[in-house]
């Protein structure tokens, strides 16, 4: 039972994807006497956490109650007050948690406070797939960097394009959708100016849904070659556009570009290029939490270099275009040895009507370190 | 019920993997009274069909039972006299059938026999699952030509080796040793020179198994280049070994290839190419029913523009090494649009230890006009 009813919370804190960031996604549920008698969840940034939304319900009386709940119950004043004294006065007399707050300096502050009041406390029921949840949270409050997601699409022999450059489309509608659903989860889009210069995308949300939310686009573009004319610049004030450059911009584009409603951001310098770490430390500071990667293979393989990726979504269409010269979803110098590739684990696969997506994960290279000590 | 003991047939049928060829795969369970009184199944060509194999165990006395069978018994004088005749003498009542002869010649025939003798016949008990475990027979039966399985294996970035051409390993043991079985059930083996050029393989069966059968070596050599000191020369007295060459070929080298133990085979000439449509008749003649194409991404294509590819094995390392130079498992010149890409449907996704393996059949240009009329 302690799985079912933590189930149930974990499916309420989905209903608030996308719109709580940067603060996690959160569901609680509270039991009384075998019966489910309040279901809460953490609707939107700044609104109320679910433990309070739960607890609102049944107008905070829940003597000898169970909440479960997602996440520890906050034990600080931030936009709400903390959920561990609105638990303590409901007279709640256990709390079942999935996973501990992970942010290092506030962890387990939350547990301890509700046993010192007498609150039988549980942790780690269904902790997996709570972190897993909230991955985009734990990455972005234990290192105020952006989650990275790099997402491409290739053929069963590996081309994103034929060798002439058509791509349209490798996959099909329900695959192509569901990128929509991502880019509606998350805070920015990006890609390198090639494939502005090449596609001259929308880089938008288009899916059919009231709540649509669309990404802030981060255009990397060393040079500041990205046109004036081009879709993104053109509809900067309606959708958030940051382009990011270097020193070696014109300042008399980077004028224009700002008058059409376009952020500039510069990093460090790094042999005329963007320097994708610095840029990382700088969109986390404008709260980006996480960030979808859709660039060509070139921005691909400098991103995962710059050890930037923390996850992979790779579609692959069942069908074989061919072509020595066609090109392929990273690019790059690439790595010498095979020994030295990026290692993709915790492997997850999702068949589409006709495309296939292998889902997993960047394995960080402290990660192999520690293996090898 | 019916599924159950034809789902028994199937099992039984796979015993005899790669040793009944060119003859199909066949299994057979004989019900009487409720119980499984007698299995068979078709042990190796030229021995017992699958039917006689489960009569010979109750000494063909079967009187009111019932024979669940993968295939339509036959009715002809091949190897062993007909199966219908043994049925018909053993007094079974009732016959299910997974699927008919392929043969168009025979198909139906056995199926007659058996009901002008007052058995009654049902037909169609998981046909689609008897079809699939005899694809190669069924190829083979109705078109004289060998069913070919190509097979690649790519990074999640498309690359079968680094820019700097290391490939040793893609995929991992475990991927690898299936291979090996799947080297075991076909008849042939077929690379590109260039293979041979770069890596010298052996392409032999490795398992662990004291049934080991290496299938023929064809390799794909229009300017006959293999050289004499190469593996699959070297040993082509123990591994029959064919090289499929043109007009082109040196007279002088020819010979010294057959005092090796090499079988030179010409094909009609297109371009100082071999003619992989006409080496499959070829092939075929010499009963050949299966090949595993495990070519570089230049015959890759070639087969597949020639029309000669019916099954796709692809697998995919969760790795990525990227490189603007590496190579990716489909080459040459490729198709221009997206529209015209080969198609590989009814897709299957095993998932080995690491590994993903997805496995297809190549839509045929028929099927497709077809649909379109």
């Amino acid at each position: 039972m302690e799985k079912y009813y933590m189930g149930k919370a974990l499916d309420l804190a989905k209903l608030g994807w996308g719109k709580t960031r940067p603060n996690p996604l959160v569901g609680a549920v509270i039991v009384k006497d075998g019966y489910l008698v309040a279901e809460g969840y953490h609707h939107y940034y700044g609104g109320d956490h679910a433990e309070v939304d739960a607890l609102k319900k049944i107008d905070y009386t829940a003597k000898g109650a169970t909440m479960y709940v997602s996440l520890e119950p906050c034990s600080h004043y931030g936009k709400t007050p903390p959920c561990v004294e609105a638990i303590i006065k409901s007279k709640i007399s256990r709390v079942v948690i999935a996973m501990e707050d992970p942010n290092p300096q506030v962890a387990g502050k939350g547990i301890r406070i509700l046993r010192e009041h007498g609150i039988e406390v549980v942790t780690g029921v269904m902790e997996e797939e709570a972190k897993k949840l909230n991955e985009v949270f734990i990455k972005y409050i234990t290192t105020e960097k952006p989650f990275c997601i790099l997402k491409t699409a290739m053929t069963l022999d590996g081309k994103i394009a034929t060798t002439e450059g058509d791509s349209k489309w490798i996959t099909a509608e329900d695959a192509r959708a569901y990128v929509h659903h991502i880019r509606n989860r998350v805070a920015g889009i990006m890609v390198g100016v090639g494939t502005v210069l090449q596609d001259n995308p929308q880089l938008n949300t288009r899916i059919l849904n009231k709540e649509v939310r669309h990404p802030t686009r981060i255009i990397v573009d060393s040079k500041l070659r990205t046109p004036l004319h081009a879709n993104v610049v053109k509809t900067a004030k309606e959708q958030s556009t940051i382009i990011v450059t270097t020193e070696e911009a014109s300042k008399d584009k980077i004028d224009k570009l700002r008058t059409l409603g376009v952020q500039i951001l510069k990093t460090k310098g790094r042999d005329g290029k963007v320097d994708l770490e610095d840029l990382m430390i700088k969109l986390g500071q404008q709260k980006i939490d996480s960030i979808l990667l859709e660039g060509g293979g070139t921005l691909n393989y400098s991103t995962l270099e710059a050890g930037i990726v923390d996850k992979m979504l790779s579609f692959i269409a069942p069908k074989i275009i061919g072509g020595q010269a066609a090109i392929t979803p990273v690019e790059g110098i690439g790595k010498s040895l095979i020994k030295d590739a990026f290692i993709v684990e915790n492997i997850g696969i999702q068949q589409f009507q006709r495309d296939i997506l292998i889902e997993g994960y960047i394995r960080r290279k402290e990660a192999i370190c520690s293996q090898e000590l």
